[in-house]
């Protein structure tokens, strides 16, 4: 079994992480290939980097589809292009955000989020009640460090986020607590021993989603609204998309 | 890996049928034990039934709990005596109604349920609220079959299912459709390729959802609300489970 | 008209308590049998509890059938069992939490919950959410003390309950407080009088709710989902219940 | 007790007809006083019907205070002025629409509505809503008769919504009927008989609420929004409600 | 193009006030007619001052029929009588609080409310509930100061609320304020510098939607349930409505 | 005023033909700029066109900033990109869905969307449920008719669509219709006409709104969470787009 895990930024440091955070816990079976586009943000902070983030998605699902994948893994908490990467494979899409909410609500009644910047909350706040889960979160925390902390700055960040979370432990009334960034994914391990609750990190939990989806046969469907799009003309930088080729 | 597979209602012929199936999708190294209580209901078709079966359900945790068993799954689709069951494990403990909801939010917009008993539909309407999948969930539908029907009358409940699954698939604008009752486990491949939809099935979805958990070292948390009960007396018929026996 | 008082616990004294509570608000013509299971736990707080506790519900349930109850109450803040109950009788089974919660807006806009134990808070939560009262209730607090010490305890108790209650009055911006547990039906009027709000306890709320269905000729709807369950082998300790015996 | 029923509108014979019927139900120490404003609409089908009958029950609840009254009802299903009603008395006030709500949640598990014109229809709605019985209602239907003709031809409105009562039964998956409008309280047996389901109306419900609420001490909470209005002059036509008068 | 903007309240100087603050942002081709009832209370702070108010709103409407109204604007922001004042007229009618709320959710993701006394705070909360935008808002506030403090006791009445816009931007995190009071609509440029966030004031955001509708040729809908009521008789002092006259 | 009107797909006509609807509606002092990307596809019928599409929105967005935009209109029903293209500039950025949306609740209780193509439909129904209305919609309508139909096919299209319109006032129990699509701009005249209800268009409205906040001196919120997106590097097709440039 091939996953795809797409890093939606193009920081490679960042998807080599990812990578092996997603090759430890994967099925002796499963191939894990960590990839992230040529072209977009070094970082995903904004809705503004999360739609040119989402073209990177679609240009590394199509690469994907070149290289017979079972299944993706879009490892930005906000999900950027998910829908859209879903019309364009038959293969599973999964994406972290909600890979850690629906496996959260499984071992918890309640949980928190602990993300990076606090202005990209209200991105988390919206994948909740999208996807049904707002009242299962208590409440979007930040520990106000840039994305790109988790690589040139490590130890402090991972400090900042362990603080976070213990301020949730001790306030929130929750059971376990998500990590709302793909960049922690190599964290998990210390931020639980540190916590003390159950630490649900995305891209993991997406790893195994995945790899369930495909042991089951079960792909995205092409019935009704997930349907491959109707090929059509692109101009301009997106030619390359025209007539769904 | 243990997992245990319990069907909460007492017919074996069905935890024998719902352990196959679960063995089916059984990653190598899972151990699928099937078990049942052995007081309880044949079949579980009312809220009556549900309550009873969930003493059950909680017997054959603590069964399982003394041969150090990796997860719990539920095999009834009201996902009887779920909380009351995480109380007492650290392992997870996954409903069937519970996972195929979480799956096929993944691989479609919109899904309807096709369960036994239009008598039973109001359960799932509960869990889909509870839960926060209502608004994905398009309309609960009954194929009108007594849950033993599927033991005993096995093509004639196969074709109702399935009529009942075309139904949906041509008037609820749909993408996936998610089998209501876990008598129905091993009829999933025959429902699939007759009605030309993703069909998600409760137990096999359970199953990959507590190797996800298990192998990502997520347990029931407890901290919090799902901590292990107080320890404390009962009396009568429970009087076994006093103090925390 | 008899109204059957079901304390779902097996504390003798707390079940002559909730009769006593519930005798003294009930009109002249009914006759409060307070009755507990003779098997269960001595007190209820958690999910465990509860599901236990159920069983113990149906079978004071059937108790009360054989004796031509014409309404039941179940004195347990979780409405434990609540549907199946009403599944075996025409009668109208009344839970104390419903019944609180429906007076409460009656009479206020919003109100806040005091109940024993903050690992009970989620039950309430969810019931909130399945009967639709959620945004009347501005939260759900705990008093942090064990059901039994209600018995055993009771001044310390009483203490607890009027401070957590005059820290909601400060606080919630309410109109009135439920109180989230039926060991607390003998404390109302203390409660009220130091509180200075309306304290609305669900033993006693159940009890006219229960006399109001009565009178109008209400009973549990027998058309669809709350129809008498299908009769049906059971096994085991639960054999007495086959065949809708 | 003494409770005040308030018909919104100012037609002598619905007001009569309203009164016998919540004197058939209501407890013997009760004392149904049955009074319609004497200026407002001969009927309500409409918003602006309603927002001028508010005036006339808020008329109807000063004259009522000074009478000693225990407890009010607002026998208009759009429950018009509820929360002005209350501000002004620490009585407790019901709605006949909240009234109905209640009560049929407690005997089934889903219900509709029977009303009189569909334009009226968004008032139902918009109530369910706001008191969070929206998912307990599954249909709001309409007999599409003129609230008058319940007076006037009474034979003819009866089987319409009897008709309509029918349809809802056998197409809504529902367990109780509510009746849409305090002129058919007279009715109620009949349809009841004819129907075979629970129908709960709301005069009746009412009644037996407030008689509720009176028993435990519970009137209107006068800490926080519901308390009494700030005295103020009033100019023109209601300047008799200057300052508190 | 007429506008008339209705102060609900009878109290002249904020008539004018709001009559001016109108006139400010109405286009070059926009009459702003500013009127109040002659009946009525001075200010509108409870349910009870709102209902009575409706009945101004309607007269006021009327008389702007008989002008050849192009919009209405109800200058209160508990919106009452909103939807009875659309049955009775083909223009459009916009309610401050909506219009605020609408153009809140334009400009920032969440937004919250600084209005006078707290007990209209649940006011605001049920309009919030009603339109669909509770969950844009993140907290309602209050300045805590008598309406008519706005007009009286202006200095500090402004301090108070820029306090409370202070508080709302350092804690609420939220992207805009919206005003919670007609009579502050001539403050907004003064709030706004004080605070430093964009503040949305009903007033002139309802005077732009109106023209907005009346541009596009939009008025009240007249098919179904906001056309015109069905004429009938009044009674009393409220029979100059009688029979639609 | 300079109000720039972004087609997000590339298709010249069908930009002029917005321009012009527009136009016909915009108030004296404003100037419209219709434009549309260079790069993108022919028309937006799929999330993966409206990710695509996303990235032209925003170089329009940021063309429009050198030109001193007052305003911007995204003109597709999915509003691509809007929130990326709000916190790109200080102006009001308007989607002509929630446009549309805002003035239907306006002038009508309940109304429904009629749209291109069925499998569009679950794009509006994420919009409504994100942005508060979906309890104000009916339902969500196809014509089944390809977006660019509209040009190429239009005497058809028209046709389909007001069949549907009137199916839609027929069935629905609506007071307005909504369309939804961006190429319907130039047809609402025809279509009001032909369905006899109020129908409300994106386009036109997004031009009022946009004149609305600009009148009122509201710009998109840069405190909080539509502030500029912090600067970074992009690398690849995206490298115009880095540190802010």
């Amino acid at each position: 079994m091939k996953i795809r895990v797409i890093n939606p930024n193009t920081t490679a440091g960042m998807t080599e992480k990812i990578g092996e955070a997603a090759a430890r816990v994967a099925a002796p079976g499963s191939l894990i290939v960590a990839s992230n586009p040529r072209s977009g943000p070094v970082s995903i902070e904004s809705h503004f980097d999360e739609a040119i983030s989402a073209v990177g998605v679609i240009e590394e699902v199509r690469a994907g589809e070149l290289e017979h994948t079972d299944a993706y893994i879009l490892a930005c908490f906000g999900d950027p292009g998910l829908l859209a990467a879903r019309e364009i494979t038959r293969a599973p899409v999964i994406g972290i955000a909600e890979a850690a909410f629906h496996l959260a609500t499984l071992i918890s009644t309640r949980f928190s989020i602990v993300t990076t910047l606090g202005r990209t909350g209200i991105i988390a706040e919206h994948l909740l009640q999208s996807y049904g889960f707002a009242h299962h979160c208590r409440r979007v925390r930040a520990a106000e460090i840039p994305v790109l902390d988790l690589e040139d700055n490590g130890a402090l960040a991972l400090d900042r986020i362990i603080d976070e979370c213990l301020r949730a432990k001790a306030e929130d009334n929750i059971g376990a607590i998500v990590l709302g960034c793909g960049g922690m994914a190599d964290l998990t391990a210390q931020i639980s021993e540190a916590v003390g609750l159950p630490i649900v990190e995305g891209v993991t939990a997406a790893v195994k989603l995945a790899e369930s989806l495909v042991a089951l046969g079960l792909g995205t469907s092409k019935h009704g609204d997930l349907d491959f799009p109707r090929p059509k003309a692109f101009s301009g930088r997106f030619e390359f998309l025209s007539h769904g080729q």
